[in-house]
């Protein structure tokens, strides 16, 4: 039988999604936790693969393993071998032809940026950072350009295995609450350090140092020798992927659910 | 010269703030930093101590030192050798007769508390957390039993090494987003392990299992063996120490001043 799962971790301390074979990914850490609660060898497929220092709210992978549990036990038992920042966040069973990636007909991504003349510490690994400010009406001007169905070569990196460099940038929504940017990225999919890349690009031209004119030159030319560098992973976020109603998965993770704050709740 | 100094850090990887001999301390890691910046021997004392895993957003120290400086480059040079959980916020001159611990005139914790059927993963050690569902009536009646001045020694640790044991505890505000329950303590000192102490019986009393009044014979017992088990540090957040006016010292680390939200900003 099939089953999905959903996941949120914190990146910080993992090489990526991916599993290697020096381990050290969470997909290794993932796939040894479910090993031991069912018993057997456990294969996953996600829905994104996230880098290096890269967080998850609603990672979806799905499974085929012929042990009859519970949903919750599912979650309960996996998490109990899974390490502190890495959690299972719910469980459904889903017919065979489900497929975490093949399936997902969007996702979506969000990057925490803190600008501050001081670097965070409480939240280190968490936010990305900046300390030129930045102007709200360039940032969103820059981020326009980006919007639509492109060849994304230009914030592509050498490494990306996706078939095509063209893909749907749906929206980005730009939102600020005291020092913290939050910009939200929808999209079919995204290429390998796609979001970093585009986020050095808004950064130059936010902080003054481009204007949007050469952001939409770098994106005509696909040429990602043009663009900024690769941002911090710190900030990025992978909120989840979207699936057909069919599916009735969880578009979030329960206990994020409805929670518009977290550690800085502090600051209210 | 007297330098104050506000500094916030994540305490997860720490033996809390004091110095140890073996080092590993929040403020081993500040004095050899500051000591690193100035080419001196640099010693500090602080507004709160913070036990192993507890956080601070404005941790208030002074020290003394005569090295002409600007206050920005005491932070941003002090921070060139602290690692990434910890961070010099902010840097005043203040008199010789200013001194951190003796002159806070009153103390703020919060306590951060994930309500959930799955224990966090992307903030973890950073949030308190109950799988039992709690009743916020039956929260804020157990909380106002313990506002006043009290002898709290039914709160207070073994190793507490405060003189007396009768504090104030002015306002404990209670407030809930999503999941999560932000616990706000404000009081004129705080015993060791005593809002740990304190959370543990509140979610007692909260999840049905005590009432209010076993929490009030509790703390007229000031016998430590009847209350609850000390709780886990990861939600404790020290919001900082309150001085006098006329010191004009920040209340709050300014990149945090106007954050409502965090990492779940995402969830909005």
């Amino acid at each position: 039988m099939r089953l999905a799962l959903g996941l949120s971790y914190r990146g910080t301390a993992y090489k990526g999604w991916q599993s290697q074979p020096g381990g050290g990914t969470v997909q290794d850490a993932l796939e040894a936790a479910l090993g031991r609660f069912a018993a057997c060898e456990v294969r996953t497929v996600c829905a994104g693969r996230t880098d290096a220092g890269v967080h998850a709210l609603n990672q979806v992978v799905h499974l085929d393993i012929d042990r009859e549990r519970e949903n919750y036990s599912w979650v309960r038992g996996t998490n109990t071998f899974l390490p502190d920042d890495i959690a299972v966040q719910w469980c459904q069973r889903v017919p065979d032809h489900f497929h975490a990636r093949n399936g997902a007909r969007g996702r979506r991504y969000a990057y925490l940026l803190l600008e501050s003349p001081v670097r965070p510490a409480l939240e280190s690994g968490q936010l990305g950072w900046t300390f030129r400010p930045l102007d709200g009406a360039r940032l969103r001007a820059a981020a326009n350009v980006l919007i639509g169905e492109h060849d994304y070569s230009a914030f592509r990196s050498s490494e990306c295995q996706a078939l095509s460099p063209v893909k749907q940038l749906r929206e980005i929504s730009i939102r600020r609450q005291g020092a913290v940017w939050r910009l939200e990225f929808e999209g079919s999919a995204f290429l390998h350090h796609m979001v970093r890349n585009i986020m050095g690009c808004l950064i130059m031209v936010a902080s003054g140092r481009r204007e949007s004119a050469w952001l939409a030159d770098v994106l005509a030319s696909r040429d990602r020798k043009l663009a900024a560098p690769t941002f911090m992973p710190d900030g990025l976020h992978f909120l989840g992927p979207r699936y057909d109603a069919e599916w009735a998965l969880p578009e979030r993770t329960p206990p994020f659910d409805a929670l518009p704050a977290d550690t800085a709740v502090l600051a209210f």
